[in-house]
């Protein structure tokens, strides 16, 4: 008798890999088994690059003094501690590509694969056993780390195909954030004002793209960037109907300056959507939803606390998001963007080569 | 010419009184002028009793040995070194409990307050600029310490006053938590299938009678706690389709128990709500939730990275909230909760006295 689709699920989410704690999921475990070799229903993949959560890669660069040799080991240390890439500072991960190497047929058979396709995990490094054998090379430019390894994908976890007709690393930089422009797609609704902080970054002019789709000519987008490059960036695409320049960090100042940049019209927001990649950025979002508004927080910088305490302390009745990077699209949304916006897809080509 | 509501929300917010970091907004901030006087839009409380949070009031009993001597000394020493108590360890603090003094007007409207009223501050302690002249008695078993003092509220403050038809420590402990109970009355839908994971705490028993009024006969209350005599209160209450007593931070056994309890009936739930206060509670919660259904985190335990990834890894699409403990009702619902539920009253009145 096959096992009851019950008993699959907690093997499919690869429970039997944690080491520590025991009965533990994958992800919040601090150890994982990353032997580097495929147990039954699980799919091994040969890796060839790593890129790193811009959170967790930003630590690992400023505790090392961004010296790729200390990068290095400082990565290699985080897996022989945990067997998998999950910075335990940040708690953050990223995502691998690699070819499969062995391939679970049900697992096949769901997305379509076959064995030396080329893949990219949507699933955070955080919950895939890891075993690398070499880095190679750091691109501190990227937050992509190109290695020898193997990891394993268990049935549970969402993968994309890379597509033959875009770079790769544009797609592997656009699967990485996927999430935010889908969800976001889902979320907002027709003539909304929509304010996204951390516009210029890879997630934020994913968003502000789908979001012009959504809202249509209605609709306004309020983009914030503290980048002056990046703020060019969302310029060139002609998308927003505001720029603002400012740190999301300096709440003040910060609505202070959308307020100019406003010229008297309102300001809050009915959405918005934080993508900032450094913490402390809460309040100042709160700050320019209006109430009875939504947020979505997509920064894996959020902190729960600051964002729940801060919305009561400024009784702000906000309904807050905790964005969730899966979505049954499995990228679609995201990967259509960089079709349709070829100023978009100029913009990722420069930064991710 | 009257300020613009823009430039209000600023002072409103009490901007006015951060000394340290300039910029900062009150919760964040170091320290607060607590100088014990209103200044305009300022309402000014002769404080009573400070109830302080259970994680901050447990924090400065372990370090002062619980000696209450000892204990008066590090409460006024935090309030003389940053203007309120907001205890720099824990970073929480915890309502106050006082009459009206001096009395904003525009505060007195929204609020339908006047001078003289007894009042609970709905905004964490960790917000107040706070001035106290003694300490009189700490009480251990509550969390409580009775002061003479002076607090003050800006205009954002939500605040409650205490009604005269109900023990007044079981309003503080409702008023706690009373965000849980009205968020969830307006995010369920009758017939809906809602699961409560620590259903036995004080948030917990609000929100499973909050729900059973909102829920309509078609609509299930799966009860999860650990605790057995917290479950034994859930059980009094009547109002749960299903108990279980599991423990949420073990994900694989609690789904296994919710199965069993279940007997064969669908175990996921539409609506989940996590109020449990210990740490590693996500999982369970998500793998609890039906694909496309909906998870409010109120836990302060809640951790949005593990939420995050988790979700994604399980691939799981799920909308999940920030439990926002503000509501525009300032407690209304959590307050009629115990005047409906004469068996709820008594398990407050022997839990808080």
């Amino acid at each position: 008798m096959p096992p009851s689709p019950d008993q699959d699920i907690l093997r499919n989410l690869g429970i039997h890999r944690v080491i520590e704690p025991r009965g533990s999921l994958p992800q919040p475990a601090w150890k994982l088994d990353n032997t580097p070799a495929a147990y039954p229903s699980e799919t091994l993949i040969d890796v060839h690059a790593l890129h790193i959560d811009s959170a967790s890669f930003a630590q690992i660069a400023s505790v090392c003094e961004r010296d790729p040799e200390r990068m290095r080991q400082h990565i290699l240390g985080i897996i022989v501690q945990r067997g998998k890439l999950h910075n335990p500072v940040t708690g953050s991960g990223g995502v691998l590509i690699g070819t499969i190497h062995e391939l679970d047929e049900a697992f096949g058979e769901m997305h379509g694969l076959a064995i030396g396709d080329t893949v990219v995990s949507l699933t955070s490094l955080s919950w895939l056993p890891l075993h690398l054998e070499r880095i190679h090379t750091i691109n501190l430019d990227r937050s992509e780390v190109e290695v020898t390894g193997k990891a394993i994908l268990f049935r549970s976890n969402p993968v994309a195909k890379l597509p033959g007709d875009l770079p790769r690393n544009s797609v592997v930089a656009a699967l990485d954030v996927a999430g935010a422009p889908s969800r976001v797609a889902a979320l907002a609704q027709p003539g909304q004002r929509v304010t996204v902080l951390g516009a210029g970054g890879t997630a934020g002019l994913l968003t502000v793209c789908a979001l012009r789709g959504r809202l249509g000519s209605q609709g306004e987008i309020i983009a914030i960037e503290h980048n002056e490059k990046a703020l060019g960036d969302i310029a060139a695409l002609n998308v927003a109907d505001a720029l603002v320049q400012g740190d999301a960090t300096n709440p003040l100042e910060l609505v202070e300056k959308v307020r100019n940049a406003r010229a008297g019209r309102e300001c809050l927001a009915d959405l918005s959507i934080n993508v900032v990649n450094v913490p402390q950025t809460e309040l100042a979002t709160i700050l320019l939803t209006k109430p009875g508004g939504r947020i979505l927080f997509f920064s894996m910088a959020t902190s729960f606390t600051t964002a729940a305490l801060g919305a009561e302390g400024m009784a702000r009745q906000v309904e807050m998001h905790i964005g969730n990077g899966y979505m049954p699209d499995h990228g679609a949304v995201a990967l259509q963007l960089l079709r349709d916006y070829p100023v978009l897809r100029a913009i990722f080509a420069r930064r991710f080569g």
